[in-house]
């Protein structure tokens, strides 16, 4: 989709391909499936184009290994491997972020949530990656970890040109608000509906 | 998502565990963005999985080759290499079907939309796969090239373990009635609106 003519040219003194160009802040909300399966689908198209690329999970638990991790990654090592391109990271919350020594008890997710926001600051000052997959980061600003009139400061003076992509049900209207591109994935059917659990090669 | 449990257990006689690995028949649509990327990050968890993977993108151009494309191949390609899984198999009905010799013309779009869907019948009566992504086959059954009902009929009556993943916009009814996962991506807000088209690593 979006290949076709926008609806209308802005009288914003850019060329089409600077306008083209611009980095995006990108949301996927909503109760539906496929708002962290497609920002790891994007991370594959940033991966064709040789970009450095940054997962961040907040949520999910480190336990649960998903098949995009290990998909990336090994992709990854091809682009090192022959240096035709960036890094991929990907770093879980789960039990303490993979930059951090510090122990991690139960009490301290609010701590680590925040600590994993900091180190994005910190990437993004440092215009460390051309993709961030900030997956399920809505729900720490959900419950107040990390402070969304923070968040969107600091996309909004994020400098050079890279792309934000955040993901989790009931993104923050501020939030929406400040980003470029918001989908909301909506549940119409669900097997959980009619008693099927989640499988392997389809949730994870 | 849907790790949790089920709303209900079904009265069906399946243990939880045949319950959960029962095959399911997939839908993304909507007007948003998502329906596509999510159905190849759908297809990553597959090839983590070491599954047998058939994509068949029935609309976009042949001369436009997804990111994606070239990251699943690649992917493909280490599975041979060393026996550890699957192939992945993408096909394009751009200029004519990869497994066809028939030359292409505009005029011939349904007949070759019908030629991929019948592909694909002849493939789900052999088991030839685990995961089917048919890209965008909503629209040429939008258009009639292919029978609503007999799509139906085939999927209900796919043997095996054969999941079914179709994408694109105005799924028919009948798809939805018939699908176990249905998610409709909305727009909330996409860059186009404000004039900017879409650019390399994001759309594609």
């Amino acid at each position: 989709m979006a290949k076709g003519q926008p609806a209308y040219i802005p009288d914003d003194g850019l060329t089409t391909r600077q306008r083209r160009n611009r980095p995006l802040v990108m949301v996927n909300t909503g109760d539906g499936k496929g708002k962290s399966t497609s920002a790891f689908g994007l991370a594959l198209r940033s991966w064709n184009q040789g970009w450095s690329v940054a997962v961040f999970q907040f949520v999910k638990s480190a336990k649960w290994r998903l098949g995009e991790q290990t998909a990336m990654e090994t992709l990854a090592e091809l682009h090192e491997a022959d240096g035709t391109g960036g890094p991929i990271e990907w770093h879980k919350m789960g039990s303490g972020w993979s930059w951090s020594r510090k122990a991690s008890t139960e009490e301290d997710h609010a701590a680590q949530a925040l600590d994993g926001w900091r180190e994005i600051q910190r990437r993004l000052a440092a215009e460390q990656h051309r993709l961030y997959v900030l997956d399920e980061m809505t729900y720490p600003i959900e419950w107040g970890w990390i402070d969304i009139d923070e968040v969107v400061e600091t996309l909004a003076n994020r400098p050079g040109n890279q792309h934000v992509m955040i993901t989790g049900r009931r993104a923050h209207p501020k939030l929406i608000e400040a980003a470029d591109l918001v989908t909301e994935m909506k549940k119409v059917k669900h097997p959980m509906d009619v008693g099927q659990k989640g499988q392997r090669g389809i949730e994870w």
